[in-house]
């Protein structure tokens, strides 16, 4: 039987609160500051969500899964912090970078710290299950740093192949999306059938989620998009749809993308439209929405071998189509 | 009763094969090379050694311990690869440090995946002592990033105190040390004043140690030093010696140790000889060594109160012994 008032909200306002509780450490406040200060800048917090659903799955006792959430939603505001040091990115959630706002060597170390936080608050589970969590969330972190490796190879790449651009998401993005869920099982001591379909399930969902991220950028409804449309175009972004026109663009047209890809200056929303109608004339927007549905068809059809609760279920269900839906 | 042919030198073999076995990881290979280089760079293992040593004090199944030995190491070597991008250097024990021989992006992304693949090797612990051992490394390894940080403060500032300076050298270096020999007590299922007893004596060896190093520097051997003496002075490297002279110097003395810090151009024997004809006036000399012997002193008396294998614990006092008694 579930609580009959539990509710994603419900989820996230236990999340804000561990958030706001959460001491990451004192001294030396250059140490500690940039840390509370990545964690307020927000986000959808997804990953701790996802944890807190997937303990849901298997009873009521979700909140002991509250600081492993938080750890998985630590661990991944770690990679953004050296990301943006490694992408000399200047603003984060529209807020100044912790190597702008401090220094880089500041954001090296907070980011270390960091790491070691999310360490901290996953070895709150239950000591039965500690090494089976332990074991998953090292192979998933290093694998995390394995995408943002390969990322940085392919900025020097021109013929990054579809499988190779797949497999680099995967690691960078979605496996942290599909251990977030498994969490969830693990710290209820779900089986391992389990747990393998709720971590396959999340990396589908995860995989689907950053092509529509991609999709988005160029095909976003600018009303509701949030972001610039055309700002992957504008940075040469490798993006899927980047790769799928390079893979496929040949004669005159290859020319054409390779001309705008090779121009240091041009006019923005010339670059968009003309990339725009390349993209349309190769089938690309077909295409990226094609593996979009074939990537939540197979999260959906994982999560629905579980031999859970429904009404539990549903709670995982709805949140997942919301993230298929979303415009921004 | 112990094992009549085992030495120092047992432990360092089995060590040595045990790194050489460990694989970090394969794909993509910008980021597990850099481990395997600065692995492979060498030096004295101490901290591993204090791990075996630990173990041994409670029995013959110290190999059991070789992996957690080797967490140890790989932290050690972590904080190594990303201190040194911190500091700009660019030889670490006299090979070109990652960030020079790659570059600092990829000396940050291989740092953090050596701190996730020592939370692996860690992870090798028996399940009923991981929360524990997980616990005390968690605050031991933020103690470290802490310690790095207030480092690169006080290299800014001109009035460190003492205490400031020994607390900062406490958390860079000294818990580690304490950590890798409790951790060996850990392992085994010791006791905790037993284990709170091997902490306390590797953090006392420690602060010795490192104390002796700052010594070393100005007053060390030339011919048996293995670097050049005076290279703290040379650099204006904020020592145990340095400190001090900084707090004890008055007048006509002080004025010149100033003016000695301040000026860009000058002849490195002669600042050489100048700083340290200052630091024998004062009485430096003196003052650091009877810190090293108080320091040596209290883990000695830890260790005594140790209740294991007296022939056990002569293993670990002579290798103390080593450590205390060291030229270079």
């Amino acid at each position: 039987m579930t609580q009959a008032n539990i509710t994603p909200t419900t989820f996230l306002q236990a999340l804000h609160q561990e958030i706001q509780q959460t001491k990451y450490g004192n001294e030396p406040v250059e140490l500690y500051e940039p840390i509370r200060y990545i964690m307020s800048l927000g986000g959808k917090r997804m990953r701790p969500l996802l944890t807190l659903m997937g303990a849901y799955l298997f009873g009521d006792d979700w909140r002991k899964a509250l600081r492993p959430a938080l750890a998985v939603e630590v661990f991944h505001n770690f990679t953004l912090m050296h990301d943006d040091i490694m992408d000399q990115a200047p603003l984060r959630r529209g807020q100044p970078t912790v190597h702008e706002k401090w220094n880089p060597n500041i954001a090296i170390l907070s980011g270390d710290v960091m790491l070691v936080n999310a360490y901290e608050l996953l070895t709150d589970v239950d000591t039965p299950h500690l090494k089976r969590v332990l074991l998953r969330f090292n192979r998933t972190a290093a694998e995390v740093c394995e995408g943002q490796q390969l990322d940085m190879n392919f900025e020097q790449r021109w013929d990054v192949t579809e499988a190779e651009y797949l497999n680099m998401i995967r690691l960078k993005t979605s496996v942290l999306l599909g251990f977030a869920l498994e969490l969830g099982g693990l710290i209820a001591g779900a089986d391992e059938t389990t747990t393998a379909l709720l971590y396959e399930g999340g990396v589908n969902i995860g995989l689907g989620f950053q092509l529509k991220d991609d999709l988005l950028d160029v095909y976003g409804d600018p009303a509701k998009f949030g972001k610039q449309v055309g700002g992957d175009i504008i940075a040469n972004k490798k993006t899927f749809l980047l790769i799928e026109a390079l893979q496929q663009a040949t004669g005159p047209l290859r020319a054409e993308l390779t001309g705008w890809l090779e121009r240091t200056e041009f006019d923005k929303a010339e670059k968009v439209q003309a990339v725009t109608r390349i993209y349309d004339e190769l089938g690309i927007r077909a295409l990226t929405e094609q593996r979009i549905n074939d990537y939540f068809a197979q999260g959906f059809a994982n999560f629905e071998r579980l031999s859970v609760d429904p009404d539990r279920k549903a709670l995982l269900l709805d949140f997942a189509e919301q993230l298929i839906q979303r415009e921004s």
